[in-house]
């Protein structure tokens, strides 16, 4: 089997299968011959080049993992842009049977401190120079804020840091923990902007120290703490407690760890806190192929499931949600683009493999958000016995009047 | 027993059980005889005058019911202003036991259209000028929106049918579904300042008739249809589904059936949608003296219980949530001012006991959207396929923007 052996019965039987569930989004199959036997709508979005018999099979009956694995191995290839042809096939085409969602759904979503520090490490210490190479100015590796869709992402970065500070409602003064700092980015942020004085935590020892270094060099070491520590360590109490793309690492059955965590740490009269996260509309695991190859542990949880786990039974009251994926779409489409621009780098680096599979990753992650089979959600929070930080949410948006910042009152 | 009989020793023990659980509220429990056993907080927030033993005892076991029974009777009265002592109770005295509420939490939430008719008809239909006497001039009968504490209630009427009205986007052509339309008063300004065409159902006679008389006066008969229907019965397609102070009224075990007419009349390519209820951080039954004499069939969900049981099995995504339930405070802190002010009335037409049973719900609902015993969410919805009808969440607080309001693009 495989690239150049003859097309058989059984192949074109196979592949008539493929085609016609592919064709609904306008995307043609090519056999490793050159063959096509395309009738959809005119002209494609783009094609989808199978290279031997193993890749059709496995496209048939596990779209979710093999459609990565032989994406990344070169033996499907994809002809016009990539993330326009994943959309496309994400409307169309199942990647994930439903009995396989049910199978996995509830499995290896635990996450011990040991396996968390393996998890992170597989991601997140790929190098710091790595990520520099691609990502924004200040090193944020999550959705960003666009203010318009054309703002650029530097702008939109800094546009996200500053929605999360005034979503929690900043004070000078005040103490916050962020639980997942990456390279340390929003912490510096709120300390330099707001006056606050913040612990920050993660796993990543590479990320953790860029984050330091960082902070001594802007003079703001005395108010940031970088922690090279697991969430669930994280002691004292604080008035705001933010978390920026950590909670899809921490894995379903720790999520009354954080619970604990929130309930421990988020002083009751005046605490308030934020979660930002990629979720889902209904429980479903991770595309197979991402959890294996890109972020192992890795899960999205639904709006529902992050409040009874984790807000409800830490006894706070859900005061704002908001959903941001286009925004993340955004972001992914400015990241693919960069990433397009080391591409030569990249591939004398890490090899062929390890650059067809982030090509893959952040454009199948763009189609993911830009069609709606991934959320980025928002969720504000507050002790349910304690005032909201504002008396209304519009404020947040008006940073020219900072005396309606003043607690709420009646 | 009763009022004038002895004080026991078994009375003088309930009472200093009773006594120890409110002192710790700042709340005096007197007895028949005029005798006060307090040693909490100095000054009191209130006394509560307790004059019988049955009272004395239905107060031990079941608060939840027999505070409203015993208050509506006068066989308890409070001293001091009503709803504050009623937040002071509600901070210390816990007012349903657990194990009443495990007991009843899903029981009694079936509503069938019949049903839905009689317990709409309990309350709704007291006579529209019974209504007239307190609500705002618009007759709007759910949470306001207070631009800051001190607006008046018309124009916080005014803003929150604005802002339902921003938050689904309707452009001047839309197809509006409103389902529980009370007097009318959204159903109209949706049509006068937007431009839309609405389908509004009620199962109230009275209110759907005023409702009519006045889409004739205001010459918007033509626009808006006024239909004495349930929400169940709902046909056609829609641009936007809204819905603001139903949802309490549906019944848990009708949800499914919401979320059957939403996935069947919110067009899936641009439909967008909102709902506005009085909810929970936790699930848990509406006060029993509530159900039993306010609002028979209402429950108060979890924003999870309606994510999963209405939102996702309709196909939607969640786009945004807002908790507005110090708003609702204000809102019920204006009601309670205006309904003292016609007391003489309303004690006249309907009696001492529907004096106090309403004197009481009004203050007890103002006190539990105080302390956070009730939440006030407005959820924004999509087709998940669909484009969310906005860039970004920031531009529903621009007025002055409404190029803003274009279809998110990338």
């Amino acid at each position: 089997m495989g690239a150049g052996s003859p097309i058989g019965l059984a192949d074109r039987w196979l592949a008539a299968a493929l085609q016609t569930r592919i064709a609904r989004g306008a995307v043609r199959l090519e056999l490793w011959d050159g063959s096509i036997d395309y009738h959809g709508p005119f002209p494609a979005v783009g094609d989808m080049v199978v290279r031997d018999r193993g890749t059709l099979l496995g496209l048939l009956l596990h779209p979710n993992l093999y459609f990565g694995e032989s994406y990344m191995a070169s033996r499907l290839l994809v002809r016009g842009q990539l993330a326009r042809v994943l959309e496309a096939l994400s409307r169309t085409y199942p990647m994930t049977p439903k009995w396989h969602d049910h199978l996995t759904a509830r499995l290896s979503r635990h996450n011990s401190i040991r396996a968390s520090r393996r998890n992170v490490h597989h991601h997140y210490d790929l190098g710091n120079d790595f990520y520099q190479s691609w990502l924004d100015d200040q090193l944020v590796y999550t959705c960003a804020y666009f203010d318009t869709p054309d703002e650029t992402l530097e702008e939109a970065q800094r546009a996200k840091l500053d929605l999360v500070c005034r979503k929690v409602r900043l004070q000078p003064g005040d103490t916050v923990i962020e639980a997942g700092c990456g390279w340390g980015a929003l912490a510096l942020h709120m300390a330099r902007s707001y006056g606050v004085r913040v612990k920050a935590f993660n796993l990543s020892h590479e990320q953790i120290a860029f984050a330091r270094a960082r902070a001594v060099r802007e003079g703001l070491a005395g108010r940031v703490e970088f922690i090279e520590d697991d969430y669930r360590n994280v002691t004292g109490q604080c008035d705001a407690f933010v978390s920026v793309g950590m909670l899809e690492h921490v894995g379903y059955k720790n999520y009354d760890h954080l619970s604990d965590v929130l309930s421990r740490v988020l002083r009751r009269d005046r605490g308030r806190g934020l979660l930002h996260f990629i979720g889902r509309d209904i429980p479903r695991p991770l595309n197979a192929w991402t959890r294996r190859r890109i972020f192992p542990g890795a899960y999205a949880p639904t709006l529902a499931e992050v409040a009874t786990r984790i807000i409800s039974p830490a006894g706070m009251s859900v005061l704002d949600v908001e959903n941001l994926r286009l925004h993340y779409a955004r972001t992914l489409a400015h990241w693919g683009q960069r990433f397009a621009g080391i591409e030569q780098q990249v591939r004398s680096r890490y090899g062929e493999q390890f650059w067809r599979a982030w090509e893959l990753y952040l454009a199948a992650s763009e189609a993911a958000f830009s069609t709606g089979h991934l959320q980025l959600f928002q969720i504000v929070f507050a002790p349910a016995e304690s005032q909201p930080p504002y008396w209304k949410r519009a404020d947040v948006y008006q940073p020219e009047s900072p005396e309606r910042w003043i607690a709420a009152t009646r």
